[in-house]
């Protein structure tokens, strides 16, 4: 495949009157397709039905005796943190189980640093001007929440082998006011990439300004792989345990992508100080999560075994998608010079990126033939790609042929758009 | 019976001295009996256990189609909404369920207000010094959230029809820091007693120099009668639209002493901008509650009818248990001149006020005779009760034998407080 552009502009012009016919024949199809959200299939979430009747009427005992269905136990039961402190290799006493959502925890873990600081540091966030670090391209969401409650944000680049720790290192060391980092570190969202060691380890010993630097090690992906074999990840409780930051790491992990997204359990983990804080802090906010589906989760998968072959069927079920999205990519834009594409080995997404300055064109394009993508600039903070290059790919929730469909006109989006930035050289 | 203060000091040190051979009696058995926790017995759970295996393996979808289990459904789902604003009488639109705690969504309005301000307000109440009023006898855990977050807070006199307005008018027109109230207005926390249609009235009709000024209305207690009579309350969102401040109550309640204490559903209702308001920062917080467990309550008990069925069994489990309280404290304590208590026709407490100086040498003597009773002080702001006089029951959790023992040497323990008082005249 020639290079797009080394070919002349007449044969530019050409080929994208050949590729506007083609966008007509799917805009008169008046397709309604929708890339955008990260969303679990039905039929992903089938594999956990019988979570809803796990639990005889007669079953709310927990293992230490605790009738589940009664107030109390604010940092959740003994069976379902030692079954999460098992997915992210954390002891049951280092591991809070909250509620349904885990962006939840972590929203309230700011707030509660904005409003009363965190140990080892010197008072509330709010009134130090805090900054964080955000690794581009990455979850909307973790940017949200800094942006909504004032916290400003630097971007850091990813590479392949996560967050660019030439970039962070001296930034941290010269500012007391970055104050922490945003990272997913297995399967990132939405580069899919996994942290490498040596990644893990410079974040764990690098020297911070501020005394109370936390990394927000959201390990959402952490059983979500798409092949067999996974990509192994360092274990950032022991890394920052061994480097004397043991207080550095909060890692935070949910069930929503293994159980039921709507429906499932969330948890953070990390060092007795950070959790004795995080409990005290708690005990004003709830009498304690609901427990009843703290026991069922922990009927169901029973261990980390289980877990695991939970999701191998989940891998099953959105395995082709991923697999299609990255075909058709290749066999569109393959060797055309105009997009990278990243394929993934497990996770949420594939991440697309165009040529600089035509992300949120071939967005554009493609909302108008029917296909819906996230907004381009949704992944960098304040909604804003500088080079408005990256889009995210959301192949789960669709069926396969729509994510096939979807597909093909995103790649004849870029294509188009592409050609139209070539063409006004 | 004759009043104490009447007997003369000789025979009151009699009196004494055989109190205290009872008193020794008691401590000799070496029981271990707890009062303090306002908690559901296990056979009140028992009557809720259906909802364990209400839903079959595959029953997810809501009345409008959503797919319960996964994501989204900020405000949770319609006919939850619905349900919960049948109960509290507010139309679905302005309610918002989330997870399991009500006092959870207190805690986090109180927070967006101080981090963020709340509409038709100046900006975040954490810049303002801001005050609440604290109707005395309440509920700990309202204040220990002001306490905790360093709002200051200011006792307000609770009488028979609810907190004192003659008190609280001056008081909110001449203070634009004073940001809001904290409200059990039926079957009040601890006192028992429901808010008066004309407190009701006034507190939506006061002037008050803060233009964002709430009441936290915490109707923990809207359908908890102990009797088939219930203790009528004027709707405060109607009240306050009348009085052109609809904006002014925030209305809070939970299934956590309807279905299960730790496993239920809690919701808050306002006007059509502070829900807005509270839906906006939500989107940051969380991608939405447990609708599966809306889904359950929804399908258990269908509508405020059968709420109310509900609650009748609940009744007839724990009404034994207040009226024992009551009939040992009226033959123990009765006529005796040292004590009051309440009756109360719902909720969840019975509120006992000893003279002046007397409580926590009461909760000191329950104690060492194996007797747990709720801190003197604790339904105080900071803990302080200015005349040391208020002491809380719980009757619910325990069985109607330990209840019957437990107030038998609790009114032993208030005369035993009380003469010494008298001796020392």
């Amino acid at each position: 495949m020639t290079e797009l552009r080394q070919v002349s502009q007449s044969e530019l012009a050409q080929l994208h009157t050949q590729l506007t016919v083609q966008y007509s024949d799917y805009k008169a199809r008046n397709l309604k397709l929708d890339m955008t959200r990260g969303k679990p299939a039905a039929n992903q979430l089938d594999l956990a039905n019988d979570l809803n009747v796990v639990l005889a009427a007669n079953e709310y005992t927990a293992q230490d005796g605790t009738d589940v269905r009664n107030y109390g136990g604010l940092d959740g039961l003994p069976e379902i943190r030692a079954l999460l402190g098992e997915v992210i290799g954390a002891s049951p006493s280092s591991v809070i189980v909250g509620g349904n959502s885990s962006l939840q925890i972590m929203h309230d873990t700011i707030v509660r640093a904005l409003l009363h600081g965190v140990p080892g540091g010197s008072g509330p966030w709010l009134a130090q001007k805090s900054k964080f670090l955000c690794p581009v391209p990455g979850y909307d969401r973790h940017f949200a929440i800094c942006q909504h409650h004032g916290i400003e944000m630097i971007n850091v680049p990813m590479n392949a082998e996560g967050p660019d720790l030439g970039v962070i290192e001296p930034l941290v060391a010269g500012d007391s006011s970055i104050k922490g980092i945003w990272c997913v570190p297995k399967y990132s969202n939405p580069t899919g990439i996994t942290y490498s060691n040596a990644v893990v380890e410079r974040l764990s010993r690098m020297q911070t300004a501020a005394p109370d630097f936390r990394i927000f090690w959201d390990n959402a992906y952490v059983v979500h792989d798409l092949y067999d074999s996974t990509s192994p990840l360092l274990n950032i409780l022991e890394t920052c345990k061994q480097t004397g930051n043991e207080n550095r790491p909060l890692v935070f992990v949910s069930t929503s992508k293994i159980s039921f997204a709507g429906g499932g359990i969330a948890a953070m983990a990390s060092s007795p100080v950070n959790v004795a804080d995080a409990k005290k802090h708690l005990s004003f906010q709830t009498i304690g999560p609901d427990k009843l589906n703290q026991l069922r989760h922990s009927r169901f998968f029973r261990n980390l075994a289980g877990i695991k072959v939970h999701m191998q069927k989940h891998a099953s079920i959105i395995r082709p998608k991923f697999e299609a999205v990255v075909s058709i990519f290749e066999r569109e834009l393959g060797g055309l010079g105009i997009s990278r594409w990243t394929n993934p080995r497990g996770g949420y997404f594939v991440s697309l990126d165009t040529e600089p300055g035509c992300a949120s064109q071939v967005v554009k394009y493609a909302d108008e033939a029917g296909v819906k993508l996230t907004a381009a600039g949704a992944t960098f903070p304040y909604g804003k790609d500088p080079d408005d290059c990256n889009i995210r790919i959301a192949p789960t929730l669709p069926p396969l042929e729509q994510v096939e469909l979807a597909m093909q006109i995103v790649a004849l989006c870029v294509k188009l758009a592409s050609i139209e930035r070539l063409l006004k050289r």
